[in-house]
């Protein structure tokens, strides 16, 4: 058995990020850049009105001057003359500072006459005025590959004039469950058989971190059926099988893809629940073989498929890896063994602050409560017994 | 001009929860469960197997006791037959526990003979066994209306025999850009004109958060322009307008959205960025009306879209209202006038802890400081001023 530590670093040792396509800038939400975006014009384009208001020379404002009223320069209709010696031209927000002004006061603070207005008070140079690449200057650069498209990163890049983006594919992602007991939701139901959950889980959960999930046929207790089933995942960027990982005479994937070359790279962690992980290669195609139980299978996605996932899409591991928040504990825990833990827990708000209560069954094969859990408490190996009041290290669940 | 909070009540007033549709499982990542998942079967669905092992009579279980070897029960394939006094069967992990046995003991705790078992200790009634209906009874309620479907949720309802869901569908959100001065990205610009980027900006944040984004071409600054847009939007279940707000002549939103009846329910509220906000309705159809900045317009989406598209999407008003959360200032802070502040900021890591510092410049012309910030800092209307270390409430801005 190795260390979780030593099992995400073999993984991610073996991975890199897919290529890049171009999409349109409407379908760039969620997307990983490929290529940084670099400004294609300034913002603002000229010096703007940053308010509704009068244009000037600053030095003709003053309480009791009289400026001569010479045009007007709504936003996107710029005025063509020239400011002169006590003239002012009206602006709205976002319209150009006709050439020769250089400054803007506020429509509140003037008289206006007809073809004249008088200023209540004076001006500073540059007032209320956004300066021609003030947001951005074209050519600087504005958002770096590998970021991940939020709203406000497609306005900038719409902003800077890109209807389309470069950005890594999504990472194909071949999922292959494997059972004789188990049958899709809303199949037949052989005696004592159960329905698999897994493909649902992590089609969910390589989505939800920018993958394409590809969900194969479930391949029964059978040699041939699994080496079949990873001849179908050729082409994916990586191959997540779930169940056959255990110790059972009944568990063939090993033997199934070993059928086509499968090369070992490790095989058990020291970690409950999960134990049983699987990572290797078939050729040139990565394959992690994660639990049949759905508990074990989440917490293994959580730990070793996101970080893997944010290799694959151009992130960077970092933007994978579990943030693990000091939390004080809510009721006592037991020393632990050799094995990392993670426990299933709620997070509730006392007095004190937030406190971190485990569940008291730790069952893993406890779906539901996984499904009301808040975070995962990691106990290292060997971790001593704590009593409530010590802080613990946890991972939120909230928005994997 | 009314707060902050007044704004939100009177918005959220108007709103209820778009309809449903059926989904497939496979299409359920992030949609909002408009009915409750009761589950449809026990899971287990029998008393079956925690670990690979031997069935048997826990009474039976004695250093040197031997046992005949009567079947075995891989998982999907049950024994037919009864476990008797002296008997086992050989189970493995998930199979179903024969009718007769209420233990199993592990495999590694026994001698095994040929067609003869040794156990090398006693076992308890029930020991490795997982009972039926122990993670979920048929019948009970696994899921809430209301939750928004993570990876866990899906598989839980693939668990409980769902092929498909029942989800609120997406709500339509119509986008409208207005603006003389403004064009899509790559299109041809106008001189003094300036790129569209609040269409990207809303569209993605009404995807980010369930929504369906519908863009309106961008209307020109005419009556009929505006008018025509909202009769265009007639269907959508939020017209959302950008531009147009503000209190100059060319500013003709609301006078092109009465010739369709628009009845104003408010109009400026005090906060900065995003004064000139509006609400009311075109007939059924809410209208939003954000400022035309885009910094503005992105801070009224957090704190007015957000809870509102939660509304629609079934996910309830506290689903997306914003989270303020307590944090140490990093710089001083001027005391404030009578309006509500959000200032854009960093949030850095010191050695007394996370510390929030806000930008220098709050123009909020800069687009491209509003992609880099990590914070909302807000300041009640008329806060005092600040040293730094002072604590200030915050909205992280990663996840929106």
């Amino acid at each position: 058995m190795i260390s979780v530590e030593e099992a995400r670093t073999r993984i991610l040792a073996q991975v890199k990020p897919v290529g890049a396509e171009l999409v349109a800038l409407s379908q760039g939400l969620g997307r990983v850049l490929a290529a940084p975006v670099i400004a294609r014009l300034n913002q603002p384009p000229a010096d703007i009105s940053a308010m509704d208001g009068y244009a000037l020379r600053a030095v003709d404002a003053a309480p009791g001057a009289r400026l001569k009223l010479i045009g007007e320069a709504p936003a996107g209709q710029p005025f063509a003359g020239h400011v002169g010696v006590r003239e002012t031209v009206r602006v709205f927000t976002g319209g150009v500072v006709p050439d020769g002004a250089d400054a803007v006061i506020l429509q509140e603070n003037v008289e206006a006459d007809t073809g004249f207005v008088q200023p209540r008070d004076g001006a500073e140079t540059g007032q209320n005025i956004r300066r021609k690449g003030q947001d951005f200057a074209a050519g600087s650069a504005l958002l770096s590959r590998g970021r991940r498209c939020d709203s406000r990163a497609l306005a900038l890049a719409g902003a800077a004039n890109y209807p389309w983006l470069s950005v890594h594919r999504r990472p194909r992602v071949a999922i292959l469950s494997t059972g004789d007991e188990i049958s899709l939701p809303g199949d037949p139901l052989a005696p004592g058989g159960i329905i698999s959950s897994n493909g649902a889980l992590l089609a969910g959960f390589v989505a939800a971190h920018g993958g394409e999930p590809l969900l194969l046929p479930i391949a029964r207790d059978d040699i041939s059926a699994i080496a079949n089933a990873s001849d179908a995942a050729q082409g994916a960027d990586l191959l997540l099988t779930t169940g056959g990982a255990s110790v059972g005479e009944h568990d063939l994937l090993q033997a199934g893809l070993k059928e086509r070359g499968f090369a070992l790279d490790f095989w058990k962690v020291a970690m409950r629940p999960g134990k049983p992980l699987i990572f290797g290669r078939v050729g040139a195609l990565p394959v992690l073989g994660l639990p049949g139980n759905p508990v074990a299978a989440y917490v293994c996605a959580v730990l070793f498929l996101a970080p893997l996932l944010a290799v694959l899409a151009g992130r960077g591991a970092a933007a994978g890896l579990p943030v693990f928040d000091a939390v004080m504990l809510g009721a006592a825990l037991k020393q632990n063994d050799q094995r990392e833990d993670f426990l299933r827990a709620s997070l509730v708000r006392g007095e004190e602050g937030e406190v971190v209560v485990p569940y008291e069954r730790q069952d893993s094969g406890q779906l539901q409560a996984l499904t009301q859990a808040d975070a995962l408490i990691r106990r290292p190996p060997f971790a001593p017994a704590l009593v409530p009041g010590k802080v613990v290290q946890i991972i939120r669940l909230r928005n994997l």
